[in-house]
């Protein structure tokens, strides 16, 4: 992680929208700064004034890039896409990108946030929901979002080792955070076998280990 | 609505996800056929069979342009750019895209996937969260994302008369169905003036008022 980098990505370990821009950033070969900023620590650092002024809705990942500040995983996907070039994680056409887009969305949209922690506070603090039934909860979201994305992958003659055809896009930098999120609360993946194949397939690659939570200078 | 187009859009009224379609369908000028989809008669037709194909996550809106069939939202207004010009919905130049694309998923990410009919769905069944409770959730993401919104909005000097300069953008398509949704559910705006004044200049041109969920033809 070059200190010349234009780059910092504001970052926690175990976030699954961080891992997927980690992912991005390692794919295109970019380095970059990592600034850690811990969800739980010193009632969440996310909430801190400084990274308030980065960041008004006081989440991660942000990218800086020198001065400039962008926010959203899927965002800065695009724009680290549009702007360094090297591997692209949108496919040529506007087809392909449409179908790797609803892919990322999928996850990105309908499953993730489900499960953030700011809901899991929320369902414990104001509802006394249980943490059994909370983690009933965060497994019912992912296999619904992932039945789907199965079928989806199944369906389509352009998947290939990954995704979309036979190289990484933004629609692996997506599902293998989530398929991490899956094995962290015991989601059975066995009716998924196109995720699993997918999966492997994207650990075996050096950009999607280095991303891996476990590899991080902030992993507990 | 010519029946020559080949746009169809998967639709209900009420969506607010479909609702952002037909805005960017509106404002680039392109004709498009409507099915609706009933997102609560007869179990929620989202679940037939015949849905079930077009789109195995049984959502809506889903956009067929020929034998096409494009998924999520966002893919969709993005494809609709990328592929029939017009008015562009995303800026000219990477750094602008990337706002206006963090604008549109903090609310197709962090506000929207949480107070929808699933989820509501969710908590009355598996947790019997009583109706009010369940409308403080749904104003509780609202205003968060609100707050976060305005402050962004609020901050950055490319601010104009609609969210990202002086043309409509995709970030206006998806804000505009989410102050729907906070009306409908009792959300004051009073601290969210630019959301406020952004919606009324919206609201102002025929594109966005053509979309509204009561000029629709399966309004209730």
């Amino acid at each position: 992680m070059s200190t010349e980098s234009p780059l910092t990505l504001y970052d926690y370990w175990r976030s699954s929208a961080c891992y997927r821009v980690r992912i991005a950033l390692n794919l295109k070969g970019l380095p970059y700064a990592q600034k850690p900023v811990h969800l739980l620590k010193n009632g969440g650092e996310q909430h801190s004034t400084a990274h308030r002024e980065l960041n008004p809705q006081e989440t991660i990942p942000v990218l800086a890039d020198g001065v400039r500040v962008i926010r959203q995983s899927l965002a800065i996907i695009e724009y680290l896409d549009e702007t360094y070039g090297g591997h692209m994680l949108l496919p040529a056409t506007a087809r392909d990108r449409a179908h790797v887009r609803g892919l990322a969305l999928l996850i990105a949209c309908d499953i993730h946030p489900l499960n953030n922690l700011r809901v899991m506070q929320f369902l414990e603090r104001d509802y006394g929901v249980q943490q059994a039934e909370r983690e009933r909860w965060t497994r019912h979201w992912m296999e619904e979002g992932f039945r789907a994305f199965e079928a989806i992958l199944a369906a389509d003659s352009a998947t290939g080792l990954y995704c979309h055809g036979d190289a990484p896009t933004l629609a692996d930098a997506c599902l293998i955070p989530q398929v991490y999120n899956a094995n962290r609360f015991g989601v059975d993946l066995a009716p998924y076998p196109t995720i699993r194949r997918i999966n492997a397939q994207c650990l075996s690659l050096p950009a999607f280990d280095a991303a891996r939570p476990e590899r991080q200078p902030d992993a507990a």
